[in-house]
């Protein structure tokens, strides 16, 4: 029997592609994300989902359907458990289709919080897998660039898909991050319908020098490189006019400072990598007025790139 | 008028592409290179070059046709002495379509040597440009990756070619590389022939983690990650068939502990990155009977990746 009768996890926003780095990269975004509160039933295979907070309403509730019912099915199937019956409380304070990495913050808590109940049998690296089949559902691609740095914390790049292959960078303390995410719904699916199936090898070959000049960038501290390097070729291009206003808060944000500024994941959420809190701050209020200026609500969060990962904030014992 | 009546330049070999860094990534190799002695002359523009040195038979001796020529055409005239004349003797050490870089090695010695023999007007990074001229007659492409590591020595990372951003990467002291190459003529030109000009995203992007992923292995001394991220989708897959034998050599050189295995820049010649010179030595010896086993003469090259650059090897003061 489980020493804990109820275990909540938190699990961060993120933000994925991180502009050269689109599929692969992605940091967790400190002070917003979803909580979840995992107990053990009595009976047998009837785990369930129930919504509670500020976006609960907007998010199917069938464990088949649902990003955290997902992965934890997954997860439980994986580790033999299938016939346990758990009732999986998530509280949704992300707005889904935000581009924040929001259906990924609920499936991190959620096989955290499962794992943490059940003893840890699996290390957090290895529940990647069972978060990115609650990516599958949310958005038809079983993608890591938000689970991963959504339970691992910090900045991570996916350096393969087969095998799954995730490497934690370690960035410079005073790298933060500005996002602000303006009031227009964006599905993450037809975000990446609007994508190519190829593109010509010289681009190819710029978005690879693009993104090995970025990563000697965070492991250097060079700033200056990091700016250089921050474009995409991949996907940027085909969404900016999905995003209102983009190019202009884009040269706002640079010219106040920013290191670089792109499409949070898919949109229409927008970020902006800074060196230090203070710039971050002012970055991101010039972000805000751009959105404000053409009538779009939005909401702002500054962070540290090396923020914390997936982690337990509750529990109850048995 | 200069201090010196001649210079002589040396410019190493160098391995280009580094498997998953397509035209982005090279290093120096010690051991093997072009000459070059430069020396004014009376009369003005009258620039001409001699050749000699075991290869010197089968290299253009035009100015306008010769790497060397071409290259140092170019920085006289960006530099404003057009009017200079100037002789260039080539001593031509490595063999032409090689795959190791010969005709950088050439065009690197040849600026080096002049813009020294002038007072060094410029530094070695802004020399590159000329140097890539060079290339552009050789090959029919101006490309950097393997006139930067001539140059610069070690490890380079072209980031950008407009504007040329070039960026030196301290790679592990015990990091050494085996070249062998077999005698087989390849042209450069034919072997960018077989590329493709489109690709698909999802191997742009499982490229850019690679050299993501390179990177970090590099800067990290992490022999693992080196290994997992050294394959090419670019320019390898096209490639392999040209090169007699090489998926059984890179097989056994693999078998025998290298980190990696592939072709050096448009081939012939094969690379293996290894750690520590023993294990280089090994993996060399590998290859070459691999060759002999298939009929091909070869000759084969250990060097560490932090290799020396272009330098004066010898001059005459006036």
């Amino acid at each position: 029997m489980a020493i804990y009768k109820s275990i909540t996890a938190f699990a961060p926003a993120s933000v994925a592609n991180v502009s050269c780095g689109f599929d692969i990269m992605g940091f967790a975004v400190a002070g917003i994300g979803d909580k979840v509160t995992v107990s053990l039933q009595a009976g047998t295979d009837n785990t369930r989902v129930i919504l509670t907070g500020k976006y609960g309403h907007f998010t199917p509730v069938e464990r088949h359907k649902n990003t955290a019912g997902v992965a934890v099915i997954a997860y439980l199937q994986a580790i033999g458990r299938s016939e346990l019956n758990l009732e999986i409380i998530l509280e949704k304070n992300m707005p889904l289709g935000s581009g924040m990495g929001s259906s990924a913050s609920s499936s991190a808590a959620a096989v955290y919080a499962v794992n943490y109940l059940l003893g840890s049998p699996l290390s957090t690296s290895e529940l990647i897998p069972f978060a990115m089949e609650g990516e599958r559902i949310a958005c038809g691609s079983a993608h890591a660039d938000n689970v991963a740095p959504a339970l691992l914390g910090g900045f991570t790049l996916i350096r393969s898909y087969s095998p799954l292959d995730i490497i934690s960078i370690k960035c410079p303390d005073d790298l933060y991050a500005a996002i602000v995410h303006p009031h227009v719904e964006l599905n993450t699916s037809d975000s990446r319908r609007v994508l190519k199936n190829e593109v010509s090898v010289t681009n190819a070959i710029i978005q690879s020098a693009n993104t090995a000049g970025f990563m000697v960038a965070l492991l250097q501290s060079d700033y200056n490189l990091m700016k250089r390097s921050m474009s995409d070729l991949l996907a940027e291009p085909q969404r900016i006019h999905l995003i209102p206003g983009f190019e202009s808060i884009r040269k706002a944000a640079m010219e106040t400072g920013a290191v670089g500024c792109g499409i949070s994941g898919s949109g229409p959420s927008i970020f902006a990598l800074c060196k230090g809190e203070a710039m971050a701050m002012q970055v991101a209020d010039v972000i805000c007025e751009g959105f404000t200026k053409i009538g779009l609500f939005n909401e702002a969060y500054v962070s540290q790139v090396n923020a914390p990962g997936t982690c337990i904030v509750d529990f109850i014992e048995n």
